[in-house]
């Protein structure tokens, strides 16, 4: 392996001769040997839409007066081809590093500057006549880009990922709503048996959960979508034209798609993440619907003769290595287990968000990890318990029909009838003797056999009376 | 002491005679002796308002004329009283009873029907002529009741108390920030000195975080006014008029003045308390800005002399029973155990949030008793934070100014004259040598004193560049 | 109300004439109207150990020789009163004031002072003959008695309280352990049937859990019992004698006949509580074991028709306000809610262990207030669960019989008779077509039924092979 | 790309043919598309070494005596294999599937047959003569062999990778406490000047803390060493041997030194992780203590010039990329980063082992994969920042020195001879005019210049008094 010399302010270092990275990374790859977590594409994308648009707006104000037009359009191509990702093994380093993401930053600097170097023929390494940061990191510190590179890929992933996942669950719940809409069911509160209602009614709570989950996580994204670019070193803007800090949250914007502004208070963007607490939050939110909304699918899945069997979920692997032909919910279980994660990343970036001192939050780059991972899980685990599970799930008619007709709970429709306290009589000797609710009215003498059947009709049990 | 028989399903029971709590309420008492926290006086009024405004609309609806009007005036009043916190010492029930609260729910209907049947001259008890059940729980369940009482709670705390608080706190730290806006000091990154800022600027950071806390916090209210009341048992509506789940909502929100509507799904509404989990995240978010906020007064007031001491706090109470004149910045240190703390009760309310089935959430006392302490301590801590230390605080200008002459990081300045790279040289030689920046930049070469003195002007790198 | 004068470093405070305390509780009375909380009796009773033993290692090391030996003796006498509980209404402070607990440290020292002035027949708030501070805190500050108070207060509530109330949940798990030993039932694993075991093997897990839960706890035990007492302001024991912190640790221990020792390390004494971070770990651990031998039980009790139902639960209060003679798991549901709150005070403890600075964490009062709470209630819960629920429970035996009976599981026991991928052949033709397991297999043409009856003996599943 | 065919009980299913693992797994990496993280090196080792040490234990008691004596040393060399390294790649499967853990389970018992089918010439996925479940899966069940090897991973990493590395840290601090030890310097409470101690005692804390952090996670290894491994399917132990259990967990020891024993009930080992959620805990304490270290650390080398600055860390990488010459603690922020995400990831452990049902937790992958990485993460973190720090770490005596001399609180030492009330006056004096507390006693008249300097020795404020 050929190694070439970078330096920095320390002075200089060797570098594979194959990397495009230069001395800062270099010495943050040797001094952090930690974990081996590196970033996500998600980040090193919106890394390079950073220094993209950066570059652009500098290049409208005149900042890159001292590179020629050739020069400048290079460099904007070296930004784009980190955009694309062709140069992701380039991005070596893990977040347990600074807690700036400095060196990520830098990391992104010297990629940018010897790939234009190298696209216009110069030498690695030289800085000349691209430098990573006269150049590459103009107008900027890694104290605001890092925080906009957080906003710009938790924002790009809300909004193309995650939202899009639990629409498509909360879709298919629709849809199985609507399907199973006209049958009724035993309802269960404390884990007991209750009034009835319909599986569709059932259903239709698992979607609303989701749509609130998504009204929660869009309440959150105005935050968001405030970068901090402009602020540079401490939220002063030192070193910037006055335009600077707005024309490049449009630059942005235009190249997401998105609705970025710059920061109304470029102390606080620097400071403190606290839109990406708020924000996590909010993903911690769905993560514990989504337990809600697991758990009642493997419940009711339950069995299959020992459980309670409402639904039957699709068998996609065998279940067991020791007891043939079992099957479980293990879409539920991924679901699950996803939701636990979410909810400690949730608390890492919590405890994480409210250690800012003075000019600066040093969290961040743990900050963006837990949230990117956690937009990610849930996307994946909403998208693959979505076709995995629900769309195969099929409703047990039968049993959910023999469960119905045998709870005692349908003594509630008799309350307008005999009062509370008659009612309750009624319910409690048909569970001490083993009769039906019918016999055991009758047996009381409170009520008739023909007035029984008159007042306590399932189906007209789930809803308001009619008006 | 005197005690009477009251009477349940489970049978009868004797109850000190003093009191106007029925038998299921004594039950729950003895059943639960846990811990002894009862529930706040702000959801024993919202309990009220639930039971006063379904009386409204069950009248309006003709659902209580098995009574007559003066009958239904006094159910009323009584519920009026519960509101007022007339007989807040009659709701003895602990938090750590049944998830559904529906002991609580009944010591409402056990204390609003005695105390009618007090006014009306009847005898405690016996449920004549106004029945816990039938008359003061009419078109109600306690799984409709409990999370509409936790709603209507946590909305008006967070309004009334909360919201205020805050922005009394951001409107403290804007008048401070306005006091020194123009006072430039050491900006300070990774605890180390940096580019120099404003004090005022430094303020305004604050302020934003809170405005952005506030935010936050408005954004997750229009989940909590959306009110369970109608869904009765499992979030049909079972037993109910077709019109009263909108009605009662009504009601509620002409009682409180705040836009309280029917949710529009009840089975979520019952089963999961989604909304509370993110309001409680919305509070986590506010809490962790507190602690940054917080952290950063104390820092700046630390001292007499060995500290930054750019801040003197009031001295409120002597600081030490060993160390005399001793001085310590107690509020920042009650108002950060105040944050850890709500931060441990939302990840309660997180995980109880999650652990729903089926129809019912089983853990809502715990989930309304984190969420009403976070909101308490949050907003006595604000108030008290605000007028025992930030309204009192000082600049000591002095000290602010002798640590901004004194700092290396002016040299962010030369960046543009001199480039990174010999602006760093300049940096390292002054500290490596114990010189200032100028005398370093001359002893280099790099720069004569004039011009040092010409690109050097921290009240100039306050901000961007002139346009 | 009469007032009276009293006096601290600051100046003169009115305090209430009936009250013992003095100017500095005064001072933090009214600085610190945060949340009402105030501390536990256990904490009362450990702060006023501490003065008490401290007074008698000072006695016995000539650190009071200023005062005579009456005095001395009275000064032990009010000491022994605050211990008793006598004076718990003269300690007005809140949980949210100074982090070092510094104000309660005084308020413990005033109302011993001034007790025992009043018993000596002098002038409360003379501070003569007996002072608050050098007396009463003599040896001391509150650096080092604050968190001995801590360590003595969760030392003895763990080994006075929750210790002896899951030994006694752990015991009664064992009683039915032991009654249900030979009644085989269904396995559940997924929550799908799996192979049988008994129910006395299942509910030995349970008892397990809590033994495991009781080691933890016990682990965790030494380092509590090393008290910060002796370290003084900053941990140096400054102004002590050099006997007095092997002394007071001696004397500490004597009174409360737990092994208590004075602590190898003075300034992480001070400056950090991990011991008690570990030991709220423990707590956690504790609680979530309890959250699901809670869950296992409500589950086994789920019906009482639509439900597995082979467990009965005592039915203890009216389970609805709506549904006639439901019966609900409320038990298991204040147990559940008492471990989500372990949980999130766990948290709190966590966070607020790590933010220790320099000479002393300064998160004293939230730590020790939740490490309390979380004792208490699981103490307090564990008992109400065992007395309420699990005393009372029975097996519904012929449930238990029947699902046991119909399983598919049972299949496994003929992987060593026709392997596994044959077995499975015969569940899933089973399943598939309703069949028992015997006909399966016969149908399949794998076994004849005399063989399968000879393989498939439920009793003989349920452990190893015989030898 | 070439395939093969592999069945198992759901059906045939194509692999890739340069893959060793079978239907299982290959349908598992199809249907769990999330996240897209799999486990680490040290759990397939584990997993690896259950499986030989199970052979063994089989082959011992004559369960494995249908393959031939060469089949059976073919079949532990495999599995030697696996527990190298050697087929790392072929362990495809992301954590987010099956909460049992069941298909890597299966991936285990596949790539071993398939191995052993490759040494011994056979087809792959023939199954013959090695049978991943009749043979490698012998006596074992998925819920008995996942815990298992969750239990071997986590003991070895404590063992092997944690512990050393924090003594190695507790070394380092104790080789700069030694150095130190007669350096005095200012204590800070409350972030205030409080009374001298050395830096070397100062050290001894952090030490301290680490050893404390030691004997916690020595506190939960016993529980740790106990294997649910011959608990099969539900904790009978169905279909094994009756010495079975014991056997294997001595082949366990024997083949990782540790000792690892049979766990005293298999029914908790299966349905619950107790141990792990303790173990977790004591992490989590590791990680506070380390957070409060790393917090000092960064602290007392706050400056160069406006901060603290008792202390000089290594300039490892240039600081910033817009503020020449800064040099930032970033060893301490990689670390303080670990131990927030160390505490998210306790709290994804806790809430995961809570949430088990009846015979089985299913949430073991989340459960190992967060446990794991805590180890990893903090051991990590600790062997860089010893190296790239706390080594290197000097000490600015002369700033040490005059800040001590300044201190106002000094006037401790006075409180033997004047009383509290007035050496309060006398620091109180001194801060109000700007005096030395020497000039401020004087002036108060309460002491004479040759008194004070007799009795203020800051060197000997750092212990008790002389004997």
């Amino acid at each position: 392996m050929t190694t070439r010399t970078e330096t920095d302010s320390i002075g200089p270092i060797q570098v594979d001769g194959d990397r495009l990275w230069g001395a800062q990374t270099e010495r943050s790859r040797q001094n952090f040997k930690i974990g081996g977590q590196t970033f996500p594409r998600a980040f090193i994308r919106a890394l390079g839409l950073v220094k993209l648009c950066a570059a652009r707006a500098n290049a409208e104000l005149g900042e890159l007066d001292s590179l020629d037009a050739g020069q400048r359009d290079v460099l904007m191509q070296a930004a784009q081809e980190v955009v694309d990702g062709k140069w992701d093994e380039h991005f070596p380093l893990v977040v347990w590093q600074t807690g700036s993401g400095t060196q990520t930053n830098m990391n992104a600097n010297e990629v940018i500057a010897n790939r234009a170097i190298q696209i216009l023929g110069g030498e690695l390494g030289s800085k000349t006549p691209i430098h990573p940061n006269d150049h590459c990191n103009r107008s900027q510190s890694s104290n605001d880009v890092f925080p906009t590179a957080m906003h710009v890929a938790a924002a790009e992933q809300v909004g193309g990922q995650l939202l899009p996942a639990l629409e498509a669950l909360a879709g298919a719940f629709d849809g199985k709503a609507r399907e199973w809409n006209q049958v009724v069911k035993i309802g269960r509160t404390h884990l007991q048996d209750a009034t009835p209602l319909t599986v569709g009614q059932e259903v239709s709570g698992w979607a609303q959960q989701l749509r609130d989950g998504i009204r929660a996580l869009r309440a959150m994204l105005p935050g968001v979508y405030e970068l901090a670019l402009g602020g540079t070193a401490v939220g002063t803007g030192l070193n910037t034209h006055p335009r600077y800090a707005g024309l490049v949250a449009e630059r942005i914007a235009e190249a997401t798609g998105l609705p970025f502004v710059t920061a109304p208070n470029k102390f606080s963007a620097l400071a403190a993440h606290d839109a990406l607490v708020g924000l996590s939050g909010s993903l911690r939110q769905v993560a514990m619907a989504l337990m809600k909304i697991a758990n009642d699918v493997r419940w009711l899945g339950s069995g299959p003769r020992c459980g309670i069997g409402e639904l039957r979920l699709p068998a996609n692997e065998p279940g067991s290595s020791i007891m043939p032909g079992k099957v479980n919910p293990t879409q539920c279980e991924a679901l699950t287990m996803v939701c636990t994660q979410v909810f400690g990343n949730d608390a890492a970036v919590g405890f994480a968000g409210s250690q800012g001192n003075f000019e600066l939050n040093v969290f961040k780059p743990v900050m963006i990890h837990n949230v990117l991972q956690s937009i990610r899980l849930l996307s994946d685990a909403c998208d693959s318990f979505r076709t995995n599970c629900v769309d195969g799930m099929e409703l047990d008619a039968a049993r959910v029909d023999e469960l119905m007709r045998k709870s005692l709970m349908l003594v509630t429709a008799l309350n307008r009838h005999v009062g509370y306290d008659n009612a309750a009589k009624i319910a409690k000797h048909a569970y001490k003797e083993g009769l039906t609710l019918r016999e055991s009215a009758e047996a009381l003498g409170l009520m008739s056999g023909a007035d029984f059947d008159a007042a306590v009709i399932p189906e007209q049990m789930v809803g308001p009376r009619e008006a």
